[in-house]
C-alpha cells in the first residue's frame, strides 16, 4: 500500500528536487504535459526581454554579430549534443522537426540511391508520429519509392535487402514505448539500411548515445522535454561519417560555405552547417537556449542518468497508484512495464470517455492530454508526461488521486467535458 | 540648393510623421537598415512578455487554443494579405522565405509538369538574392531541369515555350531596382509560364496588387519592412486558382486536413493551410504580428500608397543630397531614378572602400549596410534602406551629411574600418 506520506518522503530524498526552482509553474497545477509543451524556465522571460529590448531594439542589425545571433543555431546545437551522445559541431538547432526530417530523409535517400540503387523502400512503424509519415510519404512519392508501415513487433522481420532507410521515432508519442536504438541500428546496418531517429520524446527525457549506438541521422523537438517554448526550433544531427557526402535539398543561404559572398551558385558548407536553410527565428531560438540550459543545470546532479532514474521512479509510482487506487474503472496501462522499453510518460487506454476524463482532470488542475485512437488496434489514450526536472512524487500522487475522484464521481460524463476542441 | 531647413520643413509637413512614435529607436541613431532588419515596434516587448509569462508560463499547453496560437499563422497571414493585394485566407505566415520558396517552386513545377511537360527551364535573374537561386538550383537538379540566369534587361527576351517558371525578386536586394510585376506576369502568361515573386524587399515597402497583377505564387520576409524581429517567420501566398491543385512536398501535420485525427496518410487541407508544415515558432510569430500591426496603423493615414509617396520623396532627397554634397568622391547611384523602377532603398556604388565607408558611417551612428560586388558587372555597394514608417527627411539630411564628412576626412581609410566581419 503506497501512501501520500511515502510520496512526500520520496520528494524529500529526491537529489533532483531543487531543479523545479528553475521553472515558473503555477502553484496549484500538476503539469503532466511537458511531453507536449515543456514548462517555462525562470530565466527565459528576462533573457527574451533583453533580446527584444536591448539586442534588437538598441543593437538592431549589429546584433547579428555582436549578440551572437548568427552563431546561435550552432551554440544551442552544441549544448543539445551533450544530451544526445553527439560531439560539438555535429548538431544544429533550426527550423521544425518536420522540415529537419525532410532534410535528413532526402540526404539518406541520396546516399542509399548511390550505394544501393535497387533499394526502393522506406520502412517505418504504422503508429509513428503522423507528420513523420507524411514527410516520408511525400518524399517517397517524389522519388518513386515506397513507404512500408508495419507494427513495432514486425519491424526487425521486415528488414531486408529492399530497405533503403529505417525511419523510427525512438519513444512512441502515444504509448511511451521505447525502441532499443542500438539493436535496430545494428540490425539495419547488417542489412545495409540507413537509420533515421526522431528523438521528439527522447531528447532531454532519456539518456541517448547516438554515436555509440551507430545511428546515421537524427532529428528532435525543441519544445517538449527541452523546454524551449511554443514552437521552439527543432534540431538535426548527422553522423559525421555522412555529413559531407550529400546536400540536403533545402539549400538556403545559411547552409552555404560563404553566405556573405552572395555567389549565385550553391556550395554547401562543410559539416552540419549545410543542414541550415534560411534565417532562423531568433526570439524562439533564444527561448530554446534557455530551455536547454535547464537540462545542462542537471549535469552537476548526475545529468541524464539521474534524470532517467527519477523518471522511471515517477512512472513506476504512477502505474502502481493507478493499479492500487483506480481499479475497476476500465483503465489499461499501455506503456511498457519493462524499464528498458519505457520512455518518460504513462499512457492509459480506456474504451470510452478518455477525452472527457482528460478534460475533467484539467478542470481539477491536473494537465495531461488525450490522443485519439484509430477505432481498431490503437485505443483512445490518456497521456501523462513525467518530466523529472519539475515533476515530483507528490505531484504523481495528486494526479492519480484526482483521476480516482473523476472516475468515482462520474463527473467526466457531464456535457462540458465532452465538447471536442483542438488540442496539441 | 537643398538645406537642412528644407528637410525640417518636410518633416513638419509629413502626414506620416507620427508613425515613428510606434517604434523604439535609439535617439542618436539614423537607422537606414530596415530593409535588412526592421526596427522594434513599441508594442512588441510587452506583447512578447505576455506571451512568455502569461500564455506560456501560466496557460501552458492550453494556450494553443485559449491564446489563439494555433490559428496565429492564418491571423497574421490575413493581415499581411491586406498589404499585398490578396484576400483573407490566402496567406499564411510560417517558416523562412527560403523554405516557402521551396514549397511554391515545387508546386509550380508540379503544375507545369502536368500542364506543359516539355518545359524544362526555370528562368531567373543572375543578381536575384542568392538563397532564391540556391533553392531553385536544388529543385532543378532534383528534377532534371535547368536554371537559366540572365541579366534583368534580357528577361523578357528569354521568355519562350521552354520556360516552366519565371522566378523573380520584385525589388532587387543590391540595387533597389523594381520590376514591373504586372508586365512580367502578362508576358509570362502569354508564353504559358508561371510566375513566382519574392517580395522580401517589397512587402510593407511598396504597394502590391498580387491578384490584380495576376501573379501565380509569392513569398516574402517578415523581418525587413514588416518589422517582425530577427528571423521572424516569412509568408506565402498562392493564387487561389492554383492552391488546391497540388501538394507542396513539405507536407507536415500543420498542412493536414485533420491534423488532430493523427491518421497515417497525408490528406492536404483545402486552401493555403496546406502550405504550412510543422509547428510554428510562436514567440517569433507573435513578434511578426506586432510588426505587421505597425503597417496596419498606417492604413488610416493613407496606407501603402501614402507610405510609397513618402518613400519616394525620401529616396529622391537622398539621391539629390548625394549629388549636391558628395560630388567628386567616386560615388555612383545604381538605384533607378525612374520612380516606377525604384523600391524603397538607395544604393551607391564605389570602386573601392565601400565596406570601410559603411563601417565609418556606423561609427558615426548612421546605419546602412554593405553588399559585396562580384568583381565584374556588379560593383561593391553602400546600401541605405528608407523605411517611411520611421525614417524622416532630417534623418536623410544627417545621413548624407555624415557620408560627406567620412569622404572628405578620409577617415574611412583608418584600419579599424577595414576589418571584415560577417554582416547580414
Amino acid at each position: 500500500m503506497i501512501t501520500l506520506q511515502d510520496c512526500q518522503q520520496q520528494d524529500l530524498q529526491d537529489p533532483l528536487g531543487s531543479l523545479r526552482d528553475l521553472f515558473d509553474i503555477p502553484e496549484a497545477l500538476v503539469y503532466l504535459d511537458g511531453n507536449s509543451l515543456g514548462a517555462l524556465p525562470r530565466s527565459t522571460a528576462t533573457r527574451i526581454a533583453r533580446t527584444v529590448q536591448h539586442e534588437w531594439g538598441q543593437g538592431l542589425i549589429r546584433s547579428w554579430n555582436q549578440a551572437g545571433w548568427f552563431d546561435l543555431p550552432h551554440k544551442v546545437g552544441d549544448k543539445i549534443a551533450q544530451l544526445i551522445g553527439a560531439a560539438s559541431g555535429e548538431v544544429v538547432a533550426a527550423d521544425s522537426t518536420s522540415i529537419n526530417l525532410y532534410k535528413v530523409l532526402s540526404a539518406a535517400l541520396n546516399m542509399a540511391g548511390q550505394d544501393h540503387p535497387t533499394r526502393r523502400i522506406v520502412l517505418s512503424e504504422r503508429s509513428n508520429f503522423p507528420t513523420d509519415l507524411y514527410i516520408a510519404e511525400s518524399l517517397c512519392k517524389e522519388r518513386g519509392m515506397r513507404l512500408q508501415l508495419v507494427e513495432p513487433e514486425d519491424l526487425l522481420g521486415a528488414l531486408n535487402s529492399d530497405i533503403a532507410v529505417l525511419m523510427l521515432t525512438h519513444v512512441n508519442y502515444r504509448t511511451g514505448a521505447m525502441h532499443d536504438m542500438q539493436a535496430f541500428n545494428v540490425q539495419a546496418k547488417s542489412h545495409g539500411a540507413l537509420t533515421i531517429w526522431d528523438l521528439a520524446h527522447s531528447a532531454g527525457a532519456v539518456p541517448l548515445e547516438l554515436k555509440t549506438a551507430q545511428a546515421d541521422f537524427a532529428v528532435g523537438c525543441g519544445y517538449k522535454y527541452l523546454n524551449g517554448g511554443p514552437g521552439a526550433p527543432a534540431f538535426v544531427w548527422v553522423n559525421p561519417l555522412h555529413t559531407d557526402r550529400f546536400w540536403q535539398p533545402l539549400s538556403g543561404w545559411w547552409g552555404h560555405a560563404t553566405p556573405f559572398e552572395f555567389t549565385p551558385d550553391y556550395r554547401p558548407a562543410a559539416g552540419i552547417t549545410r543542414y541550415q536553410c534560411g534565417t532562423q527565428a531568433m526570439l524562439s531560438l533564444v527561448g530554446l537556449d534557455c530551455g536547454v540550459d535547464t537540462l545542462l543545470a542537471a549535469q552537476a546532479l548526475g545529468g541524464m542518468n539521474a534524470l532517467r532514474k527519477k523518471s522511471l521512479a515517477l512512472s513506476d509510482l504512477f502505474i502502481a497508484l493507478v493499479e492500487q487506487n483506480c481499479q475497476g474503472h476500465g483503465l489499461r496501462c499501455v506503456t511498457p512495464l519493462e524499464h528498458s522499453s519505457r520512455g518518460s510518460q504513462v499512457c492509459l487506454a480506456r474504451d470510452e470517455g478518455a477525452y472527457a476524463i482528460v478534460q475533467a482532470l484539467i478542470a481539477r488542475q491536473v494537465i495531461g492530454d488525450f490522443r485519439a485512437g484509430d477505432g481498431g488496434t490503437h485505443p483512445d489514450i490518456l497521456r501523462f508526461g513525467l518530466t523529472p526536472l519539475y515533476v515530483g512524487f507528490v505531484d504523481v500522487w495528486n494526479a492519480v488521486d484526482q483521476l480516482r475522484q473523476v472516475l468515482q464521481s462520474g463527473e467526466w460524463q457531464e456535457p462540458q467535458f465532452n465538447q471536442i476542441q483542438i488540442v496539441t
